[in-house]
């Protein structure tokens, strides 16, 4: 009924995805590329395959989330596993636990692979220290979110030809956004150029060591790039404010048409989601032809089925 | 192991199940006829078929529910779907993003269908212009409860022979209650008469357009009809007060042996659930033997079964 | 793919898993041996059978928990089971709906299999009453928690070779312990001697009907067992307080490596979990060798599925 996917040959297949810092340049492309036919197998009537049969799943979220969960959720599925979904944001915390002791906890139950949010950067890393499955990090704290930045790279490489050579502007709160540090290790990874900007509050100092440009300058950005990746203004996780308003950040850095219009260039637009519309991006741009928010979705369910797909033929458990 | 479900030849099956309005009553007709196979099925030893395997099915709860989440989950895992439930009453609202924008973003993951609930009337109708898959309405607001009206008409007919020609009473709290308005369009379609009782604050004034009897006195309303279908009073849903308290509710519309034997006539009681005991209904009338209530539950899942398996057969997506 | 489990030749299989006081002996041990096979399954690369493949299992969760229900929950998906977990802390109690409706309107959806967490003692045997399936009693109250154990029982045979004659102190909050209740009699009905340890405000007055010992000074228990089951003191279900403080609670209860020293005695050390470390156990007691604390958890779901399976093989619904 449903295609049988052909086991590629891997030389070595990773054994955990915890950031794109210390991925290769060749374990990246590996995952882009698998990533192709997963795409077409979503698109078509039967989803659904017999690779991770037998393998469990377990989705550990200390933090809530509706679409990396989904994207996940429906990876596992489709690729067979045996899936399970653990909201950790109350119970957990409540009876005292420790992240160790819940990992251990978990790793006796034998499963595969783990899929963990959390809202301390580095938690990711510390799990897989200690268990024995493979472990993909969804999003750590203000580190890395290794799946969206490939995600991220697919789409680019999908909607405008290659990575290579491309300039990248990362547009609102760099400071506290692991997609940020993920797409810049990525894109520069793949050989793209990658300009930040925002208000210098929102900038971590020491970027410059990233190799990076920074700019303050919305217009300048916009000028200079040819794909402009708007992030989400993420309220819930500021916990000090560093910048006066909502009204104010959208005026000097939300991105809409009027300012599009006034750069006279073509920039592809992206967008992680979910987009507060009116705020860091407006409407008339979320949903323009240059906007590739959507593809990217899409792409995310076919980037987690090849991470887990190449995952799961590291036999060095 | 698992016995095949033989597709039959429907015409022109459905897009979407919105409510009951612009249902066909062939299309009705052919879900009710279509449920009769799945109930057997769900008496049988091995509960699972591979109709929906490979198909990808989301439920999207905006309401908490307990009974309808339920029956579309064993639903839809019976008939081999992939099955992916959202409970959206927090972690969406909290981030601020629109339904549109859950559902194109869900959308983009390709599911083949959505099931929604939803606290705004015509949330479904809205999602499905905006998506690719098939939309099966859960209850949306004070609008329609489809799959509800559905089964109860099928376990109507199941219980008393046929729906043609019956008197059906819905009492309670009408104005509230989208299973009274899918209920009147449906036991409409195929053919009973149908009366609304309740005290007068509880029953919209435009409601005589829609052709049914409207009746404020229990007891005539009870030696009218055949069957009474009392409608919980949904406490969690009133934002104003229409009754002055639960015991007087209870005193003159709560239905109870002592008012039905003074009746004295064979009505089958329903309700769609949960109760509300010693309320709208009493435990001597609940747990007759002229409720059909646990029927109504054990035909909801193959009532779902057989929308679903219709909506599957669509082609034009 | 999956090895096939094959029916072993059960005289009579029980019909549900309430509590061990009410279990045979002989029922006993066919759990524990029947686990040793899917011990083998979990660990191996392929954790997929069809044994309760077309079977619906329903988790019915009245109290959070992670490991339980995570445990139940594979043990269900790796037999092959449809799996729906519901979380009933908020949703169901909301709407008022009493236990017995809730449980025949998930009866009238023909599960196979109800697994039943609550916090009433006795909940689950009156559900079994109700309902024409299997009932798995996942905790009631200050009642039973009998798979856990059943899981113990297991890991003291396996890692020490025979509960036969082997003498277990089960140290701390034995009043409100379903764990505690459980234990006693499983250990009792494969022969080991039981001893309880906790201050006399924590330890029933009618306890020594159950034939165990009651030792206030936890040096004299630790220098008479082989065997210390650390229960965890939870906090979230003691309505009064029965200590003076934490700190004094684990002065003088807390398992911790000075005191083992101190006794001079090869003690094997077990926990139910999570672990309130620093609190009834140290860390140094708990990642010692001596911990077979992980051993439980692992043990856990193959004994879930060796009691899943039995029940399944019960004809008379």
């Amino acid at each position: 009924m449903a295609a049988r996917k052909k086991t590629s040959a891997i030389k070595k297949p990773p054994k955990h995805l915890l950031g794109i810092q210390n991925l290769s340049v060749q374990e990246a492309k590996q995952i882009l590329k698998e990533a192709k036919e997963f795409i077409s197998l979503n698109r078509s009537a039967s989803k659904k395959l017999d690779t991770l049969r037998g393998k469990t799943q377990i989705n550990l979220f200390f933090e809530p989330s509706t679409r990396t969960q989904s994207s996940f959720d429906l990876a596992g599925k489709r690729l067979g596993a045996d899936v399970m979904t653990m909201n950790m944001s109350n119970s957990a915390l409540k009876k005292g636990e420790t992240l160790i002791d819940t990992a251990m906890t978990l790793n006796a139950m034998h499963p595969d692979l783990i899929v963990i949010r959390h809202q301390d950067s580095g938690a990711p890393n510390l799990l897989s220290q200690k268990v024995n499955c493979a472990v993909i990090n969804a999003g750590d704290g203000t580190h890395e979110h290794p799946t969206q930045a490939l995600l991220d790279s697919y789409t680019i490489r999908e909607k405008t030809g290659k990575v290579k050579g491309k300039r990248i502007a990362i547009i609102g709160d760099i400071t506290h956004s692991r997609v940020a540090l993920s797409n810049i290790y990525s894109l520069q990874k793949l050989g793209a150029e990658v300009m930040l900007c925002g208000p210098s509050t929102l900038i971590p100092k020491h970027i410059n060591n990233l190799n990076v440009k920074v700019e303050n300058d919305i217009k300048k950005a916009l000028k200079w790039c040819d794909v402009a990746n708007v992030l989400r203004i993420q309220l819930e996780r500021q916990k000090n404010k560093f910048f006066p308003s909502l009204r104010e950040y959208s005026l000097y850095y939300g991105i809409n048409k009027k300012l599009l219009d006034s750069i006279n260039r073509n920039i592809t637009i992206m967008h992680p989601g979910p987009i507060n519309r009116g705020v860091e991006i407006s409407s008339d741009v979320a949903d323009s032809k240059n906007s590739i928010i959507l593809d990217q979705v899409e792409n995310g369910v076919a980037i987690r089925m090849a991470v887990m797909y190449l995952l799961s033929l590291n036999k060095n458990r």
